[in-house]
């Protein structure tokens, strides 16, 4: 069983646990059972034909007496590449418009109101060669670039929010690059963008020889169905950016990442999931899939050979409640899209219950954050 | 299979997946395979007469150039209650005492350094009654109570540091109660205490019937073995709360707990489990076992009826390592020791690595919580 045949943990529970044990198990790895969504036979259908997992679930609240229900449907795809990383770059992003925009009909076709794709979409992920060509060419306008006008036709099409990851070129300041989102409002219109805050430098991957931290901070966009956020990748492991942007009123965040098995992926279920629970919110983390091959060769600064794969993205992208309840994961070897209906009012009804931030002492951090940034900085340390 | 008698999932996965898959299913759920400690054999026999489980596993780093390896053994140790609620408090103390200073005895024959206790582990849970006699008469001077005076003579005699929460009674404050850790030095004084920062109103407990929020801030105490913090239960539901531990250079954060299936039991996985990832450092989750009885009936504002008991405490404590790596945890329903060689070479070994801190744009959040807090706070929200 090889880390890129192992289709996911959650199947393999399901498959060998007797009944009797299997409902304890899941409670406690994975919280409450969910409903799962009665999706439409023709998406089925259409998800098989096209070869794409296609799975969907419910997180309910309770009813209130003021409130309607505030359900929402979002809908996170994961995707391998589909050319070869040597095919024209035209043709690489052309392809990945079809093969998603494929994927989007489907998630239409289920009532999807807010889609989310992985981190840098339309490329391989080619940051591990530290070659600028051709990869730099794959940069494109939030604005006005093919994919962001894409996302557009597909918004309108379906009146649907997009948010979509890019490699993004800041023609306005000086041609910067930057690890972009670019949400897209259901009326067809760019919302905005937010970029990623924290970039990593661990093995394969110097993200800074690209692009910087980013300078959106932690912005949130108020669409028709809800309040979102978007942390890319990296951001997922600093606990305060998800706060901030739950600070500023984000009911969803999306995580769309790039990450591969030996680096990260008991890390994976993990962190989106704690910071669901800490900031009484929901958090989609998304993930690709497959294995990519670069023509050149590169190192990764561990000691071992130069090679033109640096590892599997193993997807299990997943969606988790601020009860700490988590949907299973999709496939670690396919293409999927999940289909959550999120009722928005579990936020508050969980935050009365649980009062993180009515709780949160932020005074204390404020003045304790400012003091440990200092120079001078005298750490609270007893001694016999 | 009810859950008060399910043992553990790590139990049931080792019991029933097939051994192809096991090592992928482990590697997901629980990072990297840790290595077993071998136990002296007294020790095994003991804790077998004593009626509690005992295991032990080693955390190990790479070797450095300058540094040598770094070993500490931690001890957990979660327990039920010894005798009825309403037997005479002292004798309750006193009967808790034996049970742990016993549990203790087999701790120092497994080479344990730092031994943490559960929290108020001289006492029920009783907090959910809201009753105060005669609960507040379990409290106790954290500098010469006699659990503290215990502490030291089990210190001394085992060179061994203790951590042990308490109630605490601080006459020089008048005459206020906290939720305290008192931490033992292993030569036997008292090297300080640090009290829970955050308290819970959840449900039955609405702990700030009996104390208030810490004012000790984020402490840490530098000991012979490494530099400890202990973040006291709710608190580890609060990010920041682990990150001021880790500032202040904690290497290893114990977080003693008391908490209960029904309402914690999915986040208990997660939460320690972060913050060792997102902190570069370990950390120690203790809960304790059983049920407790109450001869007052008492509600819990959840439209249920009055009832004695208020659910069972799943124990299920874990150490977690840096690199995202857990031990199994102890057992759901029995008393047990956890034993635990880390070697804290890992913890900068990791943050060389990943560079949470290093990535971690501390001046950007110190700005932006403090403006979070003002009164006038404008959220960052982008609309239409």
């Amino acid at each position: 069983m090889s880390k890129s045949t192992f289709d996911s943990v959650e199947m393999s529970l399901e498959a060998n646990i007797p009944a009797t044990e299997l409902k304890e198990v899941k409670r406690i790895l994975y919280g409450k059972e969910l409903r799962k969504l009665v999706l439409p036979q023709s998406a089925l259908v259409a998800a098989l034909e096209r070869d794409f997992d296609l799975h969907g679930y419910v997180f309910e609240a309770e009813p209130e007496q003021i409130r309607a229900a505030r359900t929402v449907r979002v809908g996170l795809i994961q995707n391998k590449i589909v050319l070869p990383t040597d095919a024209p770059v035209l043709e690489q992003i052309t392809a990945l418009h079809k093969r998603v925009g494929e994927m989007v009909d489907v998630a239409a076709a289920c009532g999807v109101n807010i889609v989310c794709f992985q981190e840098a979409w339309t490329m391989p992920f080619a940051f591990c060669t530290r070659e600028r060509a051709p990869w730099t060419e794959f940069a494109e306008s939030a604005e006005g670039g093919f994919t962001t006008r894409f996302c557009k036709e597909l918004a309108k099409k379906y009146n649907m929010v997009v948010v979509s990851p890019i490699l993004e070129r800041d023609e306005l300041h000086g041609g910067t690059l930057w690890n972009t989102a670019v949400v897209v409002s259901n009326t067809g219109n760019v919302l905005g963008k937010s970029r990623k805050n924290h970039i990593p430098r661990v093995g394969d991957f110097n993200e800074s020889s690209y692009y910087m931290e980013g300078n959106t901070r932690h912005r949130v966009f108020n669409t028709q169905y809800g309040k979102i956020g978007v942390n890319i990748c990296y951001g997922r492991h600093h606990p305060l950016n998800w706060l901030m942007y739950s600070m500023n009123g984000a009911e969803i965040i999306f995580n769309p990442s790039a990450t591969v098995g030996e680096l990260s992926e008991p890390m994976w279920p993990i962190e989106a999931r704690n910071a669901a629970i800490a900031n009484h919110c929901f958090t989609c983390a998304i993930n690709r899939v497959g294995t990519e091959y670069f023509k050149n060769e590169f190192t990764s600064g561990d000691g071992k050979k130069a090679h033109h794969e640096f590892g599997h993205f193993y997807g299990s992208s997943y969606v988790a409640a601020p009860d700490g309840t988590r949907s299973p994961g999709l496939s670690r070897i396919r293409d999927g899209l999940l289909v959550a209906e999120l009722d928005l009012n579990l936020n508050r009804q969980v935050a009365d219950k649980w009062n993180f931030k009515m709780t949160g002492r932020y005074d204390m951090y404020a003045d304790e954050i400012t003091k440990a940034i200092q120079h001078d900085f005298k750490p609270n340390i007893v001694k016999e």
